[in-house]
């Protein structure tokens, strides 16, 4: 039941929407994604007196997507949903985010406390009068809950849950009954900043570690560093780069750590999945005698499916919240102080050298009479395109396989849902990264979409018309779910999809000849004179690329992981 | 563990997945929605032997809407999405189908159990070893989880899910892991067909309330029938219907329950919704001394924000689980069998006349000069228009209040999401209602959706275009979330959405002009014209039309019930 607190008691009296959204605000929130419904629509009211824009997707997967995007992009992000239709529907990308580390705050705007306490037979139920039935669906997929039933507990359960979401990296959900979320609350609060530090590892306990770590990194003969998705998200990218300059190692990435690193640097060595690894990697890193791999997340589709040959005598493997030297494990330790303290502490070191890995074409694919786009001559022509800092959006599929054959120029944001690997993700989530981007300085945003997946959530461009985002969409027509193909069901009907005229879309999302460019490419010579233009590069508008290439083809380390993929299935 | 049945102690082996797809097209399924993903491609392969066709959705929030409208139509329908991401994705049309009773198998395909026993680190999942955990979300909206783990145990889990889907109206949840779903069983238990009919209630129990039933029946001076949305969902509309004409009473329906009567049968009467029902009718409901109340849900929008008044020493209430009379409850009475001896047992009444009503305009609607579409005008010409056996699907919002002013033609099957009210529905709800309307004989198939829920789910129209389906589509162009301005935020920017291009989208989805036809109407007058021309009547492809009208204009009905809400939400 909510109670009133009595606002002559308090000394700067504030909407508890309002207490959240400059929290949010606070954070580094700047734009909030989602739909309005009935349940919420008096709290969006709020939004922009406490500095916050409302983007207003077009449907609530595409803004869970969105908000993943926008995270990942800008640290942390909120979405705002209705009880029940709005808030199922998101569910798909929120246990992406958990799944994939991004932190995520879940805002349900929900019926009254009065209308839940009488169980009140509302549209947007099951209409059995369980009002919690919902929010247990979330449970799961939340690393915090805040039910704002009260607003007398409702600052500190939005601080908490704010502070969760931010420290343990991933989605927390609120809830925010009508009535409740204009219910007055103490604003004085909001003078004391939210402890978002994550807490400090014992000392004695972390200098033991450390001294351990360096015990095995001054003995090893060719110690190699591997860096993997979760320096990402537990925000650990400075250690990271300090540790990669500090002691010239080689360093790798894993699939899901493209980005992590600075791929200009001398050190850099490409990227390490197995058999899927870059040319010359996998011998490197699997017959190194110390890895140290930070932030690992050993997924079958991270890993070219299961290809790892790395053995745990060889490895310290570092996370969030513990550190693993061979077998001896160290919970309780977040990997953040200990690597700051082995930079300061560590001798200087003399690495092998790292593998030479470019974007120049391979050998095979040095044929100029070929005209057709193949996935192993088009990855590393992209390479040779992208600009510094960049945020680069590959869908699951041929393109976030693809993208291991890229090497980056400096500053450059990958994103890719490796893990949860939901098809349709990347549109969504490339309207969030290109509106974060352009919050942050407008930095080019660069998405690589199959045909089939595009179909998942293509109303999205539409919202990025709307916020006059400017996107650079190449959309890969290979006529169908390629990467299923390689599964399972090379010529079934049910890997086809309906023929789009995909750069036609957005005038019909209302573009106007300004806001939109459309180009359909089908040869090599199409795409390296688009590459050229230098009006094209300069990503004016929002811009979208048919680009035709065969179907059948797929980038090797796909092919690899989808075979292994199909045995694991028989299994 | 799965083991292994040895298929020498089968006399007819059968593929797991085959004896599930034969009993689904046992129970009338022809086409199976939903999305192709790994843990499910191999099971698809066995559809076409089957007798089941692959629809293949855009998405599976659309493939879920779509099973829901073709579930409506066909009387059962089959959703089939992989684990995880397309299950997720589907949660909220699942959710919409337990809330309003439809009956959809979903079939969710699940990594192997070897790889779910040993909690391999697989894409689709949490990354944390939980493969019970979507699962686990299903099963509030769910009537019955089969999890196909052991194909010993498959064929009976797999029989008893059908049947509890069929029986209880409501979604079943199986999970089919992929080494399972090709597992050998017993294909001889196939012969014996599914016991699909409702347990017959306790006779004694039975007579006994049929007989006070009749006690007040033949006491009442002016009884009246109010039928609800339950009638059409538990399957007892033959009874319905020889109990209207039988008794010859004045018939009503709800909102929900437009559709389950003869509407050109004389003794209809109109929508009963308390202050939002048709002209006379609140007026003989509430002041008739029995009112025969079959299959009600009186939700907010059911009963135009609860504004019945009805009491209940004057009601009886037939459901499929209990009646009520007065406050004497008598439970596990179904009403199906109590209806029909009820039919066979009363004697003659004399009813009352019923309130007349009909497609004409209403007064202020007749100037000739008014040039603009308004909801007034709008839905007795609607009325004019349809046709018998019409599929009629309108979308939360405008349309589906708007629809309550159209009397049908005899065999109108009414499709709208009154309860759950999930904006977007309608789009592919409409697919599978096509789909489901052209097996079973052509019928047309006719949309009415706002502007702003076509955009939730507009890829759908594609997936019509795919298997050449000719609904009629119109779309309500007015700006923007209109339901949503009647309840708050009148002109604030949330509410408004990306002007689209309508008319011009399926042509983006590759339609042909012999496959699609578009329209811009802005007129009565052109409206008119194109209700008059016998070609676009005839439906002879897909064709939308872009309806516009005044922004801010509503059906009266909406305006009371967004009204009542936005109280509600206040308290």
């Amino acid at each position: 039941m909510t109670t009133d607190i009595a606002t002559r008691e308090l000394r700067e009296p504030i909407d508890v929407v309002e207490y959240l959204y400059r929290r949010l605000y606070e954070v580094g929130v700047r734009s909030v994604h989602g739909l309005p419904g009935d349940y919420n629509l008096v709290a969006l009211d709020s939004l922009p007196k406490c500095g916050l824009k409302w983007v207003g997707n077009c449907n609530e997967l595409n803004a869970g997507y969105a908000a993943d995007g926008y995270a990942r992009v800008n640290g942390i992000s909120a979405l705002i949903t209705t009880f029940g239709v709005g808030e199922l529907s998101a569910l798909n990308a929120i246990a992406g985010a958990y799944s994939e580390f991004v932190p995520i705050v879940h805002i349900v705007g929900q019926p009254s406390t009065k209308s839940q306490r009488d169980g009140m037979l509302l549209h947007h139920t099951l209409g059995n009068g369980d009002f919690n039935v919902f929010a247990n669906m979330s449970a799961g997929i939340s690393c915090a809950m805040a039910k704002l039933n009260d607003p007398h507990e409702a600052p500190t359960l939005i601080d908490n849950a704010i502070r969760e979401c931010w420290i343990r990296s991933r989605p927390v959900y609120i809830t925010l009954p009508t009535d409740v979320a204009v219910k007055k609350v103490e604003g004085a609060r909001l003078k004391t900043p939210l402890d978002l530090s994550f807490p400090p590892n014992d000392p004695e306990r972390e200098d033991y570690v450390v001294d351990v770590v360096l015990k095995y990194l001054h003995a090893a003969k060719n110690p190699v560093i591997l860096v993997d998705a979760c320096a990402i998200r537990h925000r650990v990218l400075d250690e990271v780069h300090d540790f990669v300059v500090a002691s010239g190692l080689p360093t790798f990435v894993a699939p899901m750590g493209k980005g992590a690193v600075d791929e200009s640097h001398e050190n850099y060595g490409g990227v390490y999945a197995g058999d899927g690894s870059n040319a010359g990697v996998r011998e490197q890193v699997e017959s190194s005698d110390l890895i140290l791999s930070i932030g690992a997340i050993k997924s079958d589709f991270n890993t070219a499916g299961f290809t790892y040959r790395i053995g745990q005598l060889n490895t310290i493997d570092f996370h969030s919240n513990y550190v693993r030297v061979r077998y001896s494990e160290y919970p309780n330790t977040n990997m953040k102080g200990v690597l700051r303290k082995i930079i300061q502490k560590m001798n200087k070191l003399t690495p092998s050298p790292s593998p030479s890995v470019s974007n120049q074409l391979p050998d095979s694919e040095k044929d100029s009479s070929e005209e057709k786009i193949t996935h192993s001559w088009l990855w590393p022509s992209v390479g040779q395109w992208l600009k510094p800092n960049d945020v680069v959006i590959t869908e699951t599929g041929t393109a976030n396989f693809g993208i291991w054959e890229t090497r980056f120029p400096k500053g450059v944001t990958a994103i890719s849902q490796v893990l949860w690997g939901s098809i349709g993700y990347s549109v969504g989530s490339c309207q969030g990264a290109a509106l974060a981007a352009k919050e942050l300085g407008n930095h080019r945003t660069i998405l690589f979409v199959g045909d089939g997946s595009f179909q998942l959530t293509a109303q999205e461009v539409s919202t990025m018309i709307k916020h006059k985002l400017n996107p650079i969409i190449f959309v890969i027509c290979n006529e169908g779910y390629e990467i299923e193909r390689h599964i399972h069901g090379w010529s079934a009907d049910y890997n086809e999809i309906q023929p789009w005229s995909f750069k036609d879309i957005p005038v019909t999302y209302g573009a106007t000849e300004e806001e939109y460019k459309g180009y359909q490419v089908k040869t090599r010579e199409e795409l390296t004179a688009l590459f050229a233009d230098e009006t094209f590069s300069s990503a004016p508008c929002l811009q979208l690329v048919e680009l035709h290439m065969p179907r059948g083809d797929a980038p090797l380390a796909l092919k690899m992981t989808a075979t292994a993929a199909a045995s694991r299935n028989k299994e």
